[in-house]
């Protein structure tokens, strides 16, 4: 079969064997709400050459404004409850293939909502058969989900992403960081993460790294990882603190992203354990199987 | 005299009598820092008709890359510090005048500054005379301010107003506020205020402002009061309860921005007493009285 993560970023497509073992894996450049339209199109392009007749699909591609608006399926929500809803669909542009749209998750209690990230759960080894489990998948807008004896229980998003990239473009905080640094200072990150934890706020806090850089107290090379630990502070003080759990946090994503997360964690001392984004492929083929 | 506070947005110019009365008002439209190299020029537009000798200036047009960069003066700073630091300035395009230039205010223990909204403290009846007062000054950059027995003795600064427009320009939220609608459905905004107290953190209410937008728990034409109310219920609760004075909080600002700080610092507990922006105006006065 064909495993298909279309965000509002990229398309991620995986083949897997018949055992489930990922066989090759492609990436597609246009985002699920950018495709409006030609989503077949960009989709026949990005797995030409691979002649399965199974795709199964999660993301924003499912989204109202998507390709197949999918409905929410509500916490508590457990893989079997998540295959049940998958939803078939034909289209003339793909002759021979059978699309399988997943549902997303929504938290009514919050209120709160994840689309793709539901899948990754359903990938990572052991979490969705039994325990207690906190789930942490860092991005644009991050998700930490709680799951309890098999079934998600809980959602919470943090814009944190969005936050960081919207201060880095406009506004006072990016007049000051000229240049395209990545946040990459561990000090300056760690600096970050404890004046999250200090008083006055947010929006205070925020005008500290202005101030400081009008002294001279932070090179401003420095900026970006300052910001960043600023910001994932308030998302772990805020989050991660609170649903504290009895193991490590799962942490999903790229390296990177997974890197800073294990450390801002860490320094709270809070344990993780890291995969990789090949959750997605596993719990896609996870649910096709409970759907079989 | 005249006074001139010329900031980042706007230029506002006040004429006065000898006793201090205020007498005419004018606003020019050109910001502090877009006027770099027709500084003269603009303001000459602005005064046209006055024929007072004595212009004093104070806010952004003394920053670095203003007019005529002035120091800051360190706290704790009364208003006979900010007289005796006052810089006269003589320009070639404005023959007979004699300017005078206000420094600003830093705070280096914190790191935080301010340039013109020392002079809105100094215009204030009774501050400065003694006693602790705790004034604020909301605006893009919203300062709060210390004084005990006739100093300033420390500033903090809230990127609230910046955070509100970037947040209302770009992005997610941005998306859910296709309108012009302004911030003042009183309902909304007190939600916000609301949630700004409850668990989560910033980065993870913002996006509960989409989840609810989403499920159709709120009018799309309230969502900028809501905004409104969580970005200024996490500066009430970061700067203003700490801070909290024994007496009222001086407001200083205009009608829209002092009504909504008024009420959510009383559904905080907390008392306030409102000023208008011609504080600036009997600020420089008073300091050119001190200066004569």
């Amino acid at each position: 079969m064909i495993a298909v993560d279309w965000g509002t970023t990229a398309l991620r497509a995986w083949r897997l064997d018949a055992a489930g073992a990922i066989v090759d894996a492609r990436r597609g450049p246009t985002g699920a709400l950018d495709a409006r339209g030609r989503h077949a199109a960009a989709l026949a392009a990005c797995i030409d050459g691979w002649d399965d007749a199974r795709i199964v699909l999660c993301g924003m591609v499912g989204a109202r404004n998507g390709w197949v608006g999918m409905p929410y399926v509500d916490c508590p929500a457990s893989a079997a409850d998540l295959a049940a809803a998958l939803r078939d669909h034909a289209d003339p542009a793909l002759p021979g293939r059978r699309l399988l749209f997943v549902p997303g998750v929504a938290d009514r209690a919050a209120p709160d909502v994840m689309r793709g990230e539901e899948v990754q759960v359903c990938g990572l080894p052991g979490v969705l058969d039994g325990g207690r489990h906190l789930v942490a998948l860092p991005g644009t807008h991050a998700k930490w989900v709680r799951v309890e004896d098999g079934r998600i229980i809980s959602v919470a998003t943090a814009m944190t992403g969005e936050l960081y990239a919207l201060l880095r473009r406009h506004g006072t905080l990016a007049d000051l960081m000229t240049g395209d640094d990545a946040p990459r200072d561990r000090a300056a990150f760690e600096a970050g993460l404890r004046q999250a934890g200090a008083d006055g706020g947010l929006p205070h806090q925020l005008f500290g790294l202005r101030a400081r850089a009008l002294f001279g107290r932070i090179d401003p090379a420095a900026l970006p990882s300052w910001l960043s630990g600023l910001l994932i502070g308030h998302e772990i003080r805020g989050l991660a603190l609170p649903m504290r759990p009895e193991g490590p946090v799962h942490l999903v994503g790229g390296d990177a992203l997974v890197d800073a997360y294990a450390h801002a964690l860490a320094l709270a001392g809070i344990d993780s354990r890291r995969h990789d984004e090949t959750a997605a492929a596993r719990g896609l083929w996870r649910l096709a199987q409970l759907r079989a």
